[in-house]
Parts: structure tokens; sequence; C-alpha cells
């Protein structure tokens, strides 16, 4: 084992093992078996306990999500987002919203695995007789019978309460890329071979395959063509229908930008009040204005309640993790406002247009960030998303008046002239982002840019509305 | 500002700016103008809210080292250590513990300040006439009494019950490298002013400190003299004088490996029970037996209750931060082991030893290490220090043995061959750490390791043996 775990981080691959059972099942003691011969400094141990105050402030998956290993890392749940989901859906909401989560769990699973993850899930049966004497030994051991930060659960009726709830689970969960191995754990040793055996199989096989991939050479599609969005063969471009001639007068502005930014103010009590999120996403092409335009919506609000998140080149720490990972970590708690300048959408226009991410993996994303909105939304999310759109004329006139002030030069780079040079593609990209992730629980919406003031306006105006058709509900 | 903001950043220059102040003293509002002018990548915005469920289990300041800004990032406190300070000895605690808390948080700002962080601390201050008045206007414009995460505070006699306290505590760390601002807040435009223009100077001092010392390129020597340790001028050798001799049968070694096991076994829960944080540092030459150590020390421990920290080269996120940073981060909750393999003390061996650090620097760590200790033992950790001590032939015969035997082979690199080489220069550099670093609150173990399971006996006592000197109390 210790040796596959060197291999395994030497060819970078990523092992989530998960860990779920019934109560008694000796859980806790067949993992120590399992870590003990690991080398310490290539895995982390996580319980899932009950949610801590940061977390209860999240989507249920947000815990797992930032706890994700990098590239290399091993990380262990002793007990995961299936608990977490059966307390929370079926202890606590009597089943309400089960199936839909349970389709989380199945996106999030599968976004890892095509990312390269290698994905172990086993659950510790045992018999509810098996169980009835372990709960008797334990009462009489007072040590053991200490559950670390669990939610209060009703253990004795444990088993008639959730076998059919577990066995729809187990069933609905178990996929080709993120398999259940059912352990029968009456015994222990018996239980800790079968795991480390599945264990040893599932990381020899996945060495396997990546040996495979890189002597190829070639990308190998695990993708069924369906899942694909095709080829960009767009007739109409949503760019090029854009009015560009929009403009407000200042009086006009000046008015507007007061009442909208005292509207905001107000409104952020009240979704702290009821707990709402908001995230705002600015995307546009350079010198579009997302800084100015971020700075007057945030204008009143108050600091506590809201936060600007730039986005820039991700870092060794984050690109060793799934790329949606950085992100994940700076969705804001529910009622709070983050203010994202540029956004995960980089992963289909920049890491596609200078070929940072293969054609799979951009391809992909469209579905990928689709189902990260849709946990957002159904997390009682706003979600708002802008494209700032100028056209080429008025990016090199700003251009220029920032290479002519002083205090502006450090705005403007070559990368940006360069980037400029590439409009085309990135014009292409766009044009198929727009259309591919722009859905009914997070459209977009264009603002037209050349002019500032009216940008500003269309912003300040969007979010207002859209909070405040939220708040009707 | 935004000018300096960037400035600050190509000189690669940390900064902290707290904000402390009397309730209804516009803060927020101030924050607000303070910030929006800085560029969002540049700076990260924390509320001292009330403690997390994470933050309620470790030491005061944990939350706020966490929180230290990468070099050429701001992190801006809204309220701070001062607030918490304040709730947890005055309000909670009739003022008991007051003193020695100051008493860190000099340390924490002293330590900050010799790595090159710029602190600038703003205290509010408005009269108590318009305090009342204020609160009035509060009470009128429901929206704004919206106070985010505070502690329930009696505002309305804030002002007679805190006025001797905060006078105190601003005397007691108005310190030379992180000093007080009040600014009066009757009128905010004033405070806002007042404000940038104490930061301006501020930074401007500090890039002109920074600037001169890259020119002249001598390390200013900031730190009084009396603060630094001498020169080792060690006499007797601390690893001289140990007995490399000691051993234990086998059979005695089973027994007592077991009898500690199973007495740490029953420990874990009552140290969870009691909330008592357990840290244990594990030093020692290469191949000293460091991790076959550790996991018969771990062997019946429930792995909800222990993590093993390994210690590697720090990464460049943790680069960019003070050097404790990384290890702060790695504090247990209360009621949980953490095993360090390795630790902070490679700051004053390996960093000392390859040079990595100036002499300033690690000549410096001893008085911070002790006083990171300190820190924790404060909050009530047990804290066992071991330096597993081999000699040179068991040394040699151990790598020896690594490179015949094939699993073993990644354990040994030329690094470790290359260490060996500089055996002298580690012994001094251990002696003299032994030395200046066991207090009487973490004092060192020296384990005689040549016999490994000696080694692991003495080990397995020693820890065993403070917890259970702890629990006595």
């Amino acid at each position: 084992m210790g040796e596959l775990q060197r291999k395994s981080w030497k060819m970078q691959v990523p092992i989530i093992v998960v860990f779920e059972g019934w109560h008694a099942s000796g859980m806790s003691d067949i993992i120590n078996r399992f870590i003990l011969p690991m080398d310490p400094r290539g895995f982390r141990f996580h319980t899932a306990t009950s949610p801590t105050d940061e977390e209860k402030l999240r989507p249920l998956l947000w815990r797992f999500w930032t706890k994700v290993p990098a590239r290399g890392q091993v990380a262990i749940f002793d007990r995961s987002w299936y608990r977490r989901a059966i307390i929370e859906h079926i202890e606590k909401n009597n089943g309400k919203g089960l199936g839909r989560c349970l389709q989380g769990i199945r996106s999030f699973e599968r976004q890892l695995a095509d990312d390269g993850y290698l994905i172990i899930k086993f659950f510790l049966h045992i018999s509810k007789e098996k169980q009835q004497q372990r709960f008797k030994e334990l009462e009489k051991n007072n040590g053991d019978l200490f559950i670390v930060g669990e939610d209060e659960v009703d253990y004795a009726n444990e088993y008639e309460t959730y076998l059919y709830t577990v066995e729809k689970i187990l069933e609905n969960t178990d996929s080709f890329r993120a398999p259940w191995t059912i352990v029968e754990a009456n015994n222990r040793n018996f239980a800790t071979v079968k795991i480390m055996t599945a264990f040893i199989n599932a990381m020899e096989d996945k060495l396997k395959e990546v040996d495979y991939k890189s002597v190829t050479e070639t990308t190998v599609d695990l993708f069924p063509k369906e899942d694909l969005p095709g080829m960009p063969s767009l007739k109409t471009s949503i760019l090029a229908r854009t009015d560009m001639e929009k403009t407000i007068d200042k009086k006009e502005y000046k008015k507007k930008k007061k009442d909208y930014q005292e509207r905001l103010r107000h409104l952020q009590y009240e979704l702290l009040k009821r707990q709402i999120p908001v995230i705002i996403i600015y995307e546009g092409w350079d010198a579009s204005g997302k800084g100015g335009n971020i700075r007057r919506l945030a204008h009143r609000l108050n600091p506590r309640l809201y936060s600007v998140i730039p986005i820039g080149a991700p870092n060794d720490y984050e690109i060793s993790r799934h790329y949606l990972w950085r992100f994940l970590k700076e969705i804001p708690p529910a009622g709070r406002i983050a203010i994202f300048d540029r956004s995960w959408y980089g992963r289909v226009m920049v890491e596609r247009v200078e070929q940072i991410c293969t054609e799979n993996e951009w391809k992909r994303a469209y579905r990928e960030i689709n189902e990260f909105e849709a946990m957002l939304t159904d997390w009682n999310a706003v979600v708002v998303k802008f494209w700032l759109q100028i056209d080429q004329d008025t990016q090199f006139e700003r251009f220029q008046k920032r290479s002519e002030i002083p205090h502006k030069q450090w705005k403007i780079t070559q990368e940006d002239w360069r980037n400029r040079e590439n409009w085309d593609a990135y014009r292409e990209a766009v044009d198929e982002m727009l259309e591919k992730t722009s859905t009914t629980y997070a459209p977009w919406t264009i603002v037209e840019a050349n002019d500032k003031k009216y940008a500003r306006i269309k912003a300040l105006k969007t979010v207002t509305e859209a909070i405040e058709e939220k708040l009707k509900n």
C-alpha cells in the first residue's frame, strides 16, 4: 500500500476514499488500521461531523468541495456527503429534496472523476443483531461510546428507520466512476482485508489507466458523446446583436445611481435577515470598465456584508486541484453578497483560447458550470452574471488613454495588447459561452458598456431588481 | 493611495490595518470609504465577529494569525484582537488574564513587525454625548442598527463600563512598531481624511525604509541587543551527555507498548471531555525512527481525535507569510491530539544551517518560539517535545540498510547523505536549540534512539505521563 501511495503521488493521481456505514460497525477502528501503514505526508483525514457555523451558511457540498485533495494526495472521509444528505434531508426535512441532493452528489463525483480523481466508496454493513449486540457492549465501555461531533441520532432504531433510504441511496449513487463496495463488517479483520484489497485493486487499475494514457499520448475520451456540447456552429452572434449606442445623460445618471445605491443599501439588510446569498459575476473585455462598475455597485454597501473577489491566474496550490475548487472557497455565507471580478468562466474563455486546458476540458466545462450554478441557486442564492460589452474601437481608445495617464499605466500591459489581437478567437468563445450557460436559473445580462455610465446604471438596476424579485417569494 | 498600494505590492510589503472604536463611531461607513479606492486584488477585509465553532476551540490569537496577509497584501480588520480581548477577558472573566493576554498581543505584533509587516492601528473615538445622540438616530433607522455577528454588549453603558479598560489597553499596546492613531470621529469626513493621511504617511515611511535597506544591502538591526540571545558559546553539549547505550528487551517492550497504548486510548476520551489539546513534536536526526515511533504512539488512538502533521519545505503560499503562519494553521482544536513530524524548529536547524534565513532571523526565532509555545500552554495545551538522538554510526548503518531494501529506498535521498556531512553544524544548532527553548512550560525530552524499541517506549511513557499529570489538575 505504501508503495502504491508513493506511485500515485509520483503520477499525481488524487484519491478520495469514503467510509459510510451503520453505527457500531467499528468504523473508527477499521479506518485506523487502514491509515496507519500510509505515509502521513500523503493523506488528510476528514470527519463529517455536524457542520460548523461557517459550513451551515454554505451549500451542503461546499464543505466537501473545499476538502478535495491536491493531485497526488489522498483524502479520507470518515462519513461524508452521504451521511449529511441523510441527516439534512431525511431527519430534518422528512426526505424533502433528497432526489435533487443525490443529483448534486452525482454531478460532484462525476466532475471529480472526469478531472482524474480516483473515488473509492465503502459502506460498512453489519446485521441488525450484531448492531444491537455491539450497542450493549459499548454501553458497558463508556469511553468508546463517545461519538465525536455527530448529530443526535436515534441509534437504537437506526436500522428500521434508514434501511430503505440507505438502500435507495447506494443504488442511486453507484456509478462506473465512483462505485460502492459493500463491506460485511461483522468481523473486523475480514472487513479490513476486504477494504485493503479493494483499495489496492482500484489504485492499480487507475495507475494502469494513467500509464496507458501517458504512453499513448492521446486523450482517452471517457465521456459519452451526448454529454458533450457540439462544436460551435453559431449562425448568429449574441454579441453582434448588441446595440452599442446606448447612453445615458449625466443628470439622469446621477439621480439613478443615487436611487439604486440607496435601494441596495436597504436590501442588503433584508438579505441578511432572510439569509439569502447573492453572487454577482463580472465578465467582459479588457478595459470594459469592470472595476469602476463594481465600485459604484458597492458604494453604499456595508463592508461586513459584501466582498469583491478578484480572480487572476491560479497559483500552484490551486492548479493542483479541480478548477472549480478555488471558486468554491469564495462562495459567500448565506445572507452576504459576493462580487466576482472575473470568475469560473475563465475556463471557457482564456483557458480555451490560450489552450491552457484541453478541448475536452473546456467542452465539459459548460455542463459543469451549469451544474455548479444550479447548486448555488438550489441553495437559494441569487446569481447575476454580467458580460460587459464594448467594441474594438472603444477598447483601443481606452488602452491609448491608459498609456498616457501616469497613474493608470499599471492597468495596461503587453498582455492586454496581445489579447486584443486574439479578439476574434475570444468573440467566438464568448458567444458560445453566453449561449451554453444562459440558464433559466442563472441567466446572462449583456451590459452595453461603450458608455460607462450607462453600464453602471444597468448593472445597478439588474442587481437591485433581481434581489427585489427574490425577496417577493 | 492606489499608487502606494501598488508600490507596496511591488516591494512585497505586507500591511495590517486595525480599526477599533466605540460603538456608533461610524466605523463601517468610514471603512468603506477607506477601502473603495483600493484595488480589491490587494486586500482582504476581516470582521472580528463572535468566534465560529472552529475558532472557539483554538487560542484567541489563532483566528488572527491565520488571517495574516501575504507579502504585498493588505489585511483590514474591522475590530480585531483588541475587541475580542475585551469581550473574552473583561465581559466573560471579570478582567482575569487580561494582562497576560496583552502580553501575548504585544508579542504577536512585534513578531510580525520584525518580519517586515507594517501595522497601522486606528481607534475611532467619539464623545459620550455624540454616542448617545447617534444611538437615538440609529434606533429610528432600523436597517443600520444591524450589528453583524457581534456579541451582545450593553451598548447604552459602554462608555462608563469600558473607558478605563480601553485607555489601559491603548496605553499598554502603543509601541514603536505598532502605534495607535486616535481618530476623533464626531465628524466622519474629518475622520476619513485623518485616517487616509495617517495611512499614507505610514506607507511612505515604510517604503522608504525598505528602499533604504535594499539599497544599502545591509540588514538594519531594529532589535535592541538584549532581545537577542547571545552567540552560541556552549561549554557542554546536551547531546554529548546523552547515554546512547540504553536498550529494552523484546518481551518487556511488547508488554509496555500494549500497556501504554491502552492507557493512551482511555486518556484521549478524557482529554476530549475536558477539552484539553495535546501537541506533540518529533524532531531528530534523519533515520532516527520518527515515523515508526509516531505510528506506535497513535496505534490505538481514534482517528477522529488525533492527526499527524508532517512538515516539509514550505510552499510559495506559505513562504510569503510569517514563518509561524503555516504551523498556526495546524494547531488542533481543544480536546484533540496533534503529532508534528518535524515542526517550527526547522527555523533554528535546517534554515539556520542551510542559510535559508538570515542570522538575525534564526536568532530572533528562539524567543518567538518560546512565546509561541507559551501561547499554547496558556491556552491549556499539553506540549511535549522529543529530540530523537542517534549516533553517527547508527545513522550510517540505517542509511546503508535503506539503500538495500527496495521498498525503503524512497526514504533515502542524496540530500540525506549531504545533511550527514553537515553533522557538526547541525549538532551545534541542535544543542543551542535544546538549551534556548527548553522552558518550564514546554521542556524538551531527549529520546535515546539507537534502540528503536527503547525510543518508542520512552515516547509513549512521556506522553502518557504528561497527559496524566495535566488531568490531575
